[in-house]
């Protein structure tokens, strides 16, 4: 099933896609209100209400390779940074390329979204945890990542992390295509079962040392192909059984 | 004034604090409801409902020497990293010592919390967004801020983020008395006229990149004097003007 949040009737509400026609619900997880409307894509949000944004860095070994981290060894452990809900964006809007970056760089990623508190989760646990998956643009400063104390500006500025355009509740993380085009050009094209950790493993992971509550977003780490943007640009992440997140570049 | 945040009646309230009084109030920043109960020590919680918790390291020099940081250069720009919502702790609740760092360390910090949605803030107008002041102790697993690639067990974890005992309004951030205690014994003793940079010149430079909501809380970085904790320690952060945060480690 596809849940949507859409901007109806001057305020945020979520709902259930089907063909063309969001049934409001009470909520992420929510009842159906019998209330329907048609699906306005203009009107998609991001689907997620976080308290935190939870990403993985350095997920794909050719990933780790391009931007030349390769150490010999692989990860032993998830290397993980924040944003906040401020750099939300939502499907198909605008994102303006940062004056004060000079290498503004997509990931494009699978991304989750959690459905009930977790914490301690272990691995045969963890993804019952998940309320649904969406496609994941993480927008990087490349240069500033190098060269400030911690990812702040390079990750964690306002709309850094489009979302969308929906959560697929029935899906399977192990296996599944990811791919960036730009302009419709491939740029990214890989599939989940090459990641270093896989989502149950990174759930297990995060919430050792962190609680996740309903809403929060888990991003699961970009393959390689990751390349600069200019304004103009359209960049369309992809991943298969869920559907295409577009972000134009302002 | 000092705002209180309270549990009461089942859920979070915020209030007013006169003498051993608190008035409740409709929030963080509104009117009294009319209703007042005695203040219960035992009853405050962290004075914040942040979206995001924004932290400065290496903000006093001193520090930066002390962890062998100096370059000979003092930061040309604050240098930045988050925490979430699941880091906040209430005063003088207690925080366990984590069973996954060995070298486990307090830094006591001025602490604030944004009462008006702020972007692009100049320093003529940054304090202007402020609801008000309070202490922070920015709990710290030293060793895997080494080891991780990123501050995120280091900094995040559930808990590393005590904060209160209230929010001081009327306060004048600029050159107060910093000090932090373990068993009583004075470790930490600074002023934050040693900062590098000073809160409007924090809050400019975050607000260029990042929108702060109401309720965010922002950490302005510790002084010299950062140590290890042990489980049965008490750590006390004082900051002159505001009252003193008490946090046991369990």
């Amino acid at each position: 099933m596809r849940t949507v949040r859409i901007q109806h009737a001057g305020r945020a509400q979520w709902g259930q896609l089907d063909d063309h026609t969001v049934h409001l619900t009470t909520g992420m997880t929510g009842e159906r209100t019998g209330q329907s409307v048609p699906l306005d894509p203009a009107a998609l949000l991001a689907p997620a209400e976080p308290t935190k944004i939870v990403c993985v860095g350095r997920n794909y070994l050719d990933h780790i390779r391009e931007l030349g981290n390769d150490t010999g060894d692989l990860p032993k452990e998830p290397g993980i940074f924040l944003k906040g809900p401020n750099a939300l964006a939502e499907p198909g809007g605008a994102v303006d390329r940062p004056e004060w970056s000079q290498n503004f760089h997509f990931e494009g990623e699978l991304a989750l979204v959690i459905g009930t508190r977790a914490s301690q989760l272990t691995p045969d646990t963890a993804l019952a945890h998940v309320a649904g998956y969406t496609c994941g643009l993480d927008l990087t400063a490349r240069d500033l990542q190098k060269t400030d104390l911690q990812w702040f500006r390079a990750k964690a500025a306002d709309r850094f992390c489009p979302l969308g355009p929906w959560l697929e509740t029935e899906f399977d993380p192990a296996d599944v295509r990811v791919t960036t085009r730009v302009n419709g050009e491939v740029k990214q094209d890989s599939r989940t079962s090459h990641m270093i950790f896989d989502v149950p493993a990174i759930l297990t992971y995060v919430t050792r040392f962190v609680t996740l509550e309903p809403g929060d977003v888990v991003l699961t780490g970009t393959p390689e192909g990751v390349g600069p943007l200019q304004s103009g640009d359209t960049v369309e992440v992809e991943v298969e059984g869920i559907g295409v997140l577009t972000t134009p570049i302002g």
